[in-house]
């Protein structure tokens, strides 16, 4: 079993509530600052997780080991990263798992590069390309830091010129024109393999469906997910009172050979 | 990288249309009896997934190679499943990935089982109980199926009278009565291990969350997730016509330390 | 007061539950037949509203008297109609009320029309148009039962060709093609006037708001409506397995006049 | 016809953009004052709804006749306004429309009211009841504005207390435990009469569904709409990416007598 007590360089979770949570790196002799007062991470060394630490204001924080969830949701920002949400469908619907190999296109700040990442190891691996080279500087401390760069290979290289990879299980696409990569992640992927493109308008999906049906691809499905909150409470239970209404299109293939 | 070859014993997925797609087991010297004729399974030894497959009446199917997602929707029936898109929040959410060990209650007919044994491979193991035997058995062989018998402990036992696993990584709960099951998720958890219930009522809701927060779990928060489908056809393009207004709300949580 | 008491010609809904209502006329000496039984009408007669009738059979129907919304939902059908819910948002985005002179186009088989004949009672007027002979007779039908065929002029005419009516107060389009009447409505609509479309699709829309935007059509704006039945009872609350995902999308601008 | 010439005393919408509009009063010799410049009233009076006018900065504002729904989401508030798209399913629930008599309670600052009294004229009547006089005083300012203080009675009474009228077509309810009043709306309601009411939790639902049903109240229904904006726009339409996710669920019933 995995060791639980909180180590020199390790990821913690400070909790203070819903709202207000920082991923931070543990680092003897420093603390890390909140309106709440400081942290010694001294304090933290050796503890187990799920422990509560003092600030020097007396505000109790909980620690906790950070989920892929977290490290999706702290990640350091170049772009609007793809939710959680989206993620998880874009998991299911890709078929991935641990030894998949996937394509991935275009890195961004790698939310979603981390995520795959997660689900493939311990024999498995992620390409992921990505032309805009401070965007892979950002991925990749992204990664770095779930401890999931072992299981990924960064390429910086322009997708649209081909894929190098080949019999993949699957090919994902976050990018501005996945219309342009179908006939390039046809090639890439191994007969029978999964195609999924994430989109936020309408006529990216369109031009994508239309892509994947001059390629052949077959079992085509484009989905929207839309997650709502509950705030919960005996006598004043009810849905949350915003929500994001729209990230993106999710759109699902899967190869067929062309016919003989 | 795994071979591509059909092969006796292999199960596919014959896919005519989207509507009209079979899980079958291939078997030599049988076919396969559809309403577009029937399949040889013959026919199909030896071929390469991706390609297409002729019935006795000309009509061509093509030979898939089974998803995940098609495991779960195809599953042996005894009760209503749990459907891909909860599943895959439900992964996400617990944290779950290769290597998790993770309790689950109850199996039903396992649809939520094959995915969690799915992620936690190769060297997780998901403890599912069940007191009714009858879903047991088909659990086992929707599990079988897709190949994960070895990656699950079925537990023909009642989780009201405690759970035998200790520090695992996250408890999932589908069953009629969660909050009932909270206290022993609570020391069967790992420090900072997750909790994750699915529940079609607000009622089960509500009494779940007083049941989170009577122990000490934190970061509790339930979601909904509705998923639509477009219809993408150039001049034609809009959401479907019908959806599923409602599954069922998951709610998640995190195991902190008792304060000392 | 207007009376309550049920007279013969009256239209009452007779209500058994709420899959089960049926909307007839009161025709003394006749009999309504339903799987329950058959209602005598003269029963009925002179009897007041909200009373409780025995069938044949001895099983109880309450007579209402039926809403807008019932005329609506009972419509004589040759096409699809539109949902309440929808022309709800329709009225109330269009600002018409009692003395508003409404031109509606298509006529279809008059849900809507009915509809906005409630509203501009006693002193506006409705102008439909429709080429269909044949929904037009279906229209008529639907609005004189529902008693509002003085606030409707059906007009069995071409509306590409041109609105006849002019300063009206609000134009709308329920038809394939709506961007094609567009500047036709501009005409007809009074200053400061509003025009609404329904449509299924993006298509439509993105042509209608492009032909808005063209004309001097100012505060464009594009909703979609999705509503949502609740199972209620405690203990047992939730939302409703099935929904209508998608019906159309309702646009809505206003005429402002050219610059000089 | 109505004049469209815009006069003193008039209440104008001035329309620089979908974000900025303003909802003033035409006051001559006066300007009203924005970020862009200021609007001198007198180049206001004579001219036509729909022109333009220049503020002293020399931006464009477009002069419009306000529409019930400018007076609702500009109204002055107190408390939480309920939304148009509520406000439109409640008109079309309560089957309400030109002469009806209609029963609200709590006023609030009006905005219900508004719409009710909009639609009932010009032989009907909304009675509406508020308990806090500071609340009633912004619902009459509202009320004026919109030019409909003839079709309303503001009532400072309590409605746990009785309501007073007889034989109304529908009563409305909008405060916080709307299951205490549902005996009193049941005596002021003649028979086959409507009942409706908004409430932002479950909790509140469950209590009145479970009053409505323990008196006579048949038809019962809870829904609730989600509305979601469309940002249209060749190449980039899309779903907007915030939205209201909860205002409240609407219930209603319908009047039955009681068995004899």
């Amino acid at each position: 079993m995995e060791s639980q007590k909180i180590c020199e360089g390790d990821y913690v979770l400070l909790y203070l509530d819903q709202r207000r949570t920082y991923l931070v790196r543990v680092e003897s002799g420093k603390t890390f600052h909140t309106h709440k007062g400081f942290v010694n991470f001294d304090d933290l060394i050796g503890r187990a997780y799920g422990e509560r630490v003092s600030s020097s204001l007396g505000v109790e924080f909980i620690v906790l080991k950070p989920l892929l969830r977290d490290y999706i949701l702290k990640s350091i920002r170049k772009t609007q990263i793809i939710y959680p949400k989206d993620i998880a469908l874009i998991i299911m619907f890709s078929g991935i798992g641990p030894g998949s190999r996937v394509v991935e296109a275009g890195t961004g700040t790698g939310a979603l590069t981390t995520a795959l990442a997660h689900y493939v190891r311990p024999n498995g691996k992620v390409y992921s390309y990505e032309l805009r080279e401070e965007f892979l500087k950002a991925a990749e401390k992204n990664i770095k830091r779930a401890g999931l760069a072992g299981f990924v290979e960064l390429k910086n290289k322009d997708v649209t010129a081909g894929i190098e990879e080949r019999d993949v299980d699957a090919v994902v696409l976050d990018l501005a024109t996945p219309w342009l990569i179908v006939p390039r992640a046809y090639v890439s992927l191994k007969p029978s393999g999964t195609m999924i493109s994430f989109s936020p308008t309408i006529d990216q999906v369109v031009k994508t469906v239309e892509a994947l049906e001059a390629e052949n691809f077959v079992d085509v499905e484009t989905v929207e997910c839309l997650m709502r909150g509950m705030q919960i409470a005996r006598g004043k239970t009810r849905p949350q009172t915003l929500m994001t209404a729209h990230t993106g299109y999710i759109t699902f293939a899967r190869k067929a050979l062309k016919p003989a």
